[in-house]
């Protein structure tokens, strides 16, 4: 049985959003236990309004504090030690629970997971990793904002962690890893990417095919992206307010007019499949990588079947072992980029 | 009269779309005279091939060769003296003309610009300002590639010069300028953006408010928005890239089966209106800011009223004297910077 721990109390939805996405896990798969964070009296109430719950999967860790996101996150952190998100991490720390899931302020749980939770050996840093729809399925783009002025050697680690999590969690086979540049010729970059190039280059085992313009993400040109935490989140923001301004335009057309709202009628079935796919609730939350255990980090607009993803995503992610394989990844990696550099520094 | 020199050799669509450019903006200002420069057989044929084509106010510079996109730009610039894009900016160096446009190679255009012409006094660094289509309407995203690892001294000055542009150039009174970072709160940013913030927050005669997420940009949140080359490039590609590929997947829906294409009858003319909002192509070129003179880059892939617009622009730009009043605003800027830094420094 794997056991997940759920912020109750996190996101614009919330409880019911949360306990809902619970339930619905609970039902998709039979080998995960719900661990639920949060006032153990509502969390109660709210399980008892529902018929045919039962509690054999399900746990509850009494949380009287929410951290709201106006809080400055490391302080709340800190301060609230009865707060859902400090307990849920918690868990995870004490062996608790394999992974946490919230949806609440994403300051603090980048901070709880970074400042409570231990590295997994020879992790440098821990990125934040955002699935990203395409229009050819997903991609993993990171890092999405946990670490700004970034060092070369973390940009490999998190070509590495980001392959494997695309490989092991999403399935998908030898997966495609570029970093996000101006160009695509050798001499393009700013002086952090030259420095970047020749250790990425020297990853054994990856499949690193050099350069992504930021152009091609959209049309799903890698399957994983990486870049610093500063041009990821830029992006990242850009790409959800882009889609979400255009599709609001599309909408706000269709419903102005009498003969457009008949064309929309005809067109609303097929057209709401296809944009959906762009719709990253679908592909559940954002995960900060390399830590002991593993910390989700869902939308704060999440509804049940994004925070139910997310609880299926933790499930595989334990299920595959990459915290277990990852130490050994990063050893060699380090001694190719060392060898490298060294030829490098020669040439 | 206002000279403006075109490359008639540049871009996908060439030369048609170019002339084409040129005799439609003759047409709309009687205030401009347009300087051709490419093959001159090839351009007198074009021209001779149109009805009612009077030469009064067209001149032709004559260039034999051509850059193309895959010529690496600093030695195409240096070698290629013959070509279109340098010929076109000898031009402007040697007031034959005030402006020139081109929508070929950006590198060399780019590189050509800041090759051959000069910078206005006290200008540091040139930026690439690009006018985006926003909720609103359009904003100004400077620099979108022209100098990677920029220093904050150059940031200010590119809030300057893009200011000035909205106001001169687009007629926006009083522009809202503001700074991309990853959240408003004043902790929040790289280094880099810490270095900045004292400094910009001191220009005076500015409407600047702050920080940006990139998520508001597309809802038209400031008139002009002011980062590093490196972030506005990414971002630049990345709303370009969202859009297009955003607009291909409901026309390919809409386009999918009887009933949605029946639907697609009823709701196109007002989403194509609304959607054309969003199409930059409305809305000119991309200016390179600060140089004595003006260069400015359209699309690769410009129609003709892409290139007129971009040369009406230009007019504005000359009639606006931009350049005659720069000088002595950075002056006063850095004058501010300068007095601020000191207090900066002893707090």
């Amino acid at each position: 049985m794997i056991k997940i721990a759920l912020d109750v109390m996190g996101g614009d939805n919330c409880p019911d959003s949360n306990i809902d996405g619970a339930l619905l896990a609970l039902e998709k798969s039979s080998d995960i236990h719900m661990v639920l964070c949060g006032p153990e009296e509502l969390i109660k109430e709210k399980l008892g309004a529902k018929s045919k719950v039962s509690m054999d999967r399900i746990s509850i860790i009494d949380a009287s504090e929410v951290i709201t996101t106006n809080e400055h996150p490391v302080s709340a952190i800190q301060k609230k030690k009865d707060s859902s998100i400090v307990k849920g991490i918690m868990a995870v720390k004490n062996n608790e629970a394999s992974a946490f899931i919230s949806a609440g302020s994403s300051g603090a749980v980048l901070a709880g997971g970074q400042l409570k939770l231990g590295r997994v050996k020879l992790v440098q840093r821990t990125p934040l990793a955002t699935i990203i729809p395409t229009k050819k399925g997903v991609s993993l783009l990171l890092d999405c904002g946990a670490n700004v002025d970034a060092r070369p050697e973390w940009i490999c680690q998190f070509a590495r962690m980001g392959s494997l999590y695309m490989e092991k969690v999403m399935g998908i086979k030898n997966p495609v890893v570029k970093l996000v540049n101006l160009g695509l010729e050798d001499e393009k970059g700013n002086a952090f990417i030259k420095s970047v190039k020749p250790m990425i280059e020297a990853l054994p085992n990856i499949n690193y095919q050099g350069y992504i313009e930021s152009r091609e993400i959209p049309y799903g040109a890698a399957d994983v992206i990486v870049t610093d935490a500063w041009t990821g989140n830029a992006m990242l923001k850009l790409y959800e307010g882009t889609g979400s301004v255009l599709i609001s335009t599309i909408k706000s057309t269709l419903m102005s007019g009498f003969i457009t709202k008949i064309g929309a009628l005809l067109i609303m079935p097929k057209l709401k499949k296809e944009l959906k796919r762009f719709d990253a609730s679908e592909y559940g939350g954002a995960p900060l990588l390399g830590l002991k255990g593993l910390i989700v980090k869902c939308h704060g607009n999440a509804k049940a079947k994004e925070i139910c993803n997310a609880i299926l995503q933790c499930e595989s992610f334990v299920n595959a072992g990459i915290n277990e394989v990852l130490t050994e990844y990063l050893e060699e990696d380090a001694k190719a980029i060392d060898e490298a550099m060294k030829l490098f520094g020669n040439a």
